[in-house]
């Protein structure tokens, strides 16, 4: 696995019971699963040389991001390595534009958008204010998206400059009432199967809290966000596990975001199914038949845990294993810094209010926002 | 973690998600937990320097099994290295001898033994043919111990030269109709949580099948044998898991055995409960408060999958996974020997029979006792 994450930390922990080798390329030896990890190779993960190095006699490359150049995938491919997700599925994860204009084709219901250069081509797409104005490539956790209310503002954000091969996009601000993720694991053999639709709430672009499966989610729907996330991963030849996050208007869904690889909105599953996104990832990417998505209750409560004021958490960290013997605590061996993800906690119950409370509360105290 | 084999390499995967930073003194780089472990230290867990040098700067030193001298953790003890379970309470699991003593007078039910040093002293014992004599140190999975059918086989074992330091022991053979094991974790302040008592099936000595909870077992006798566990671990001062091994005769239960760490009669819980026994055998010696040991379904079964005579499991593995996506497979990445444990797998679901005949069936196919 290219990328020494959280995300990789914890493919890890279900490479264990599975008995693969698991073999990880990191930045640097402390990184998060670099820590755990028996066979972590150390290298960038954008170095042509580090990434076929660490490549060489291993079954199957696959990632924990979406940041390794294509170039280098290619070159894999071509020398007989097998990549999954391949890199003809990967671009779509990477470019936005490429997605958007790939989801058209096969005629997935997504925001209005459109490729733009100059704010004059903004003014033409307008028809209501805010509207959304992203960059095409390296955006990630709410980086490289913009909500911008007025030409004035559109105009502040394209002073950038764009890196090569990287474009303007803008999509309509779909007035949505929450946020949806489905997920769905696809092998090479073609076989899926799909996770239940889950709610995520987002603060500052970044995924805070999910609730599976989504409050009040009439089947109808689910199994729409469903098929779409199926329908996805089959037409771009999607192998590993595809988010795929969705507006809910309420009346209608609109694709938002692709993410091939394990997903925050997939971390519940460690507790709440019986095969995690992490083991039914590599269960895909390795060709094994695939896990049972099922979930284990009749709710469960993800809250990411995101680092405070406060670095030394021991404290913290005993208090919420005291309070609540039933919390399944994630932390991801990072040094605590203000606003990063440092772990996530998982309850599961049978009252989703009682899910709710004790998640949020743990996680707001291991962050340090409150102190009983 | 003193000791490489499968119970360190599944308190290692416990250990990722606590972000608690796990080392391991393994024999060699391909025993089974040195092959996931990122801090894998090689060294012999009988070599005085290996087990002190590992030892150096960790916070707390616990075991995957009983065979570390005791003088050398009297040695850690003294520099002031926290031994978790104490060699002052590690000494009742290495010696069934002193088990048997301390046992008696702390008045748990056990069977009737004694110390033997000759057939004449077996003939005074012996009531009632058969007995079991055992060696006090050294056993397990069945090796050290004889059922013996008269005082010529009885002779023939102790024919037998005994280690110095290590004893006979005979027993009566308890006619028990079944076999339960109570898990119990204790942590240095005290705090301690039960399991459910589970029924463990036995297959030449050694642990084939756990059902959790045990089938039929009133919930008297349940608690009795929780009871039981709790006291040895009190009294003995345990820190960690322990395990209890029982006879149940139907009207009365009796301690056979003991376990200071993880154990086979616990695999279940890393499926079928809240918090498996190797997150809580490492929260009780890092003395965090304790997870809830409650069962997330109505059944769990264990089965054990033991080494055939093919060597390449491969097919088995995918087929097994391929009839039952609910299957929870934990393989230990151990070379196939005829009779070897190399994985287990659990099921959990609202029917024992349902899930005693899924757990059994995978088990025997990836064994390869049985071809469909």
């Amino acid at each position: 696995m290219i990328g020494g994450g959280q995300l990789s930390r914890m493919t890890h922990q279900a490479s264990v019971a599975l008995g693969a080798g698991f073999r990880v390329l990191a930045q640097s030896a402390n990184d998060s699963a670099a820590q755990v990890v028996a066979d972590t190779w150390l290298g960038e993960h954008d170095s042509r040389d580090a990434v076929v190095s660490a490549a060489h006699e291993v079954s199957v490359v696959t990632f924990d991001h979406e940041h390794v150049p294509l170039t280098i995938l290619r070159e894999l491919e071509e020398s007989g390595v097998a990549v999954r997700p391949a890199s003809s599925a990967l671009t779509f994860a990477q470019d936005k534009a490429e997605m958007r204009e790939r989801l058209a084709v096969i005629d997935v219901p997504q925001p209005r958008w459109a490729i733009v250069e100059s704010s004059t081509d903004v003014e033409e797409f307008v028809e209501k204010w805010p509207v959304v104005l992203k960059v095409s490539r390296g955006g990630y956790d709410g980086r490289g998206v913009w909500v911008c209310h007025s030409l004035h503002e559109v105009e502040a954000v394209m002073a950038h400059e764009l890196k090569p091969g990287v474009r303007w996009l803008i999509e309509e601000c779909v007035p949505f009432t929450r946020e949806l993720s489905a997920q769905v694991a696809r092998s090479p053999h073609g076989q899926m199967v799909a996770y239940p639709v889950v709610e995520t709430v987002q603060t500052n672009g970044m995924c805070a809290e999910v609730i599976a499966p989504a409050p009040g989610l009439e089947e109808s729907r689910s199994a729409q966000a469903q098929r779409i996330a199926m329908t996805i991963a089959d037409s771009l030849g999607v192998t590993g596990m595809l988010a795929v996050e969705l507006f809910d208007t309420g009346a209608e869904l609109f694709v938002n975001e692709l993410a091939m690889r394990p997903h925050n909105s997939g971390h519940w599953s460690m507790d709440g199914a019986v095969t995690s996104q992490f083991e039914n990832h590599l269960r895909a990417v390795l060709d094994l038949p695939l896990g049972s998505p099922a979930p284990l209750g009749a709710w469960t409560v993800m809250v990411n845990v995101i680092g405070g004021d406060y670095p030394d958490m021991y404290a913290a960290y005993k208090h919420c294993m005291a309070r609540d013997p039933g919390l399944k605590i994630h932390m991801y061996g990072k040094e605590v810094r203000p606003g990063r993800k440092i772990g996530h906690v998982n309850v599961v119950s049978d009252d989703l209010d009682d899910a709710l409370r004790r998640a949020r509360h743990a996680a707001a105290y291991l962050t340090g926002t409150i102190e009983e």
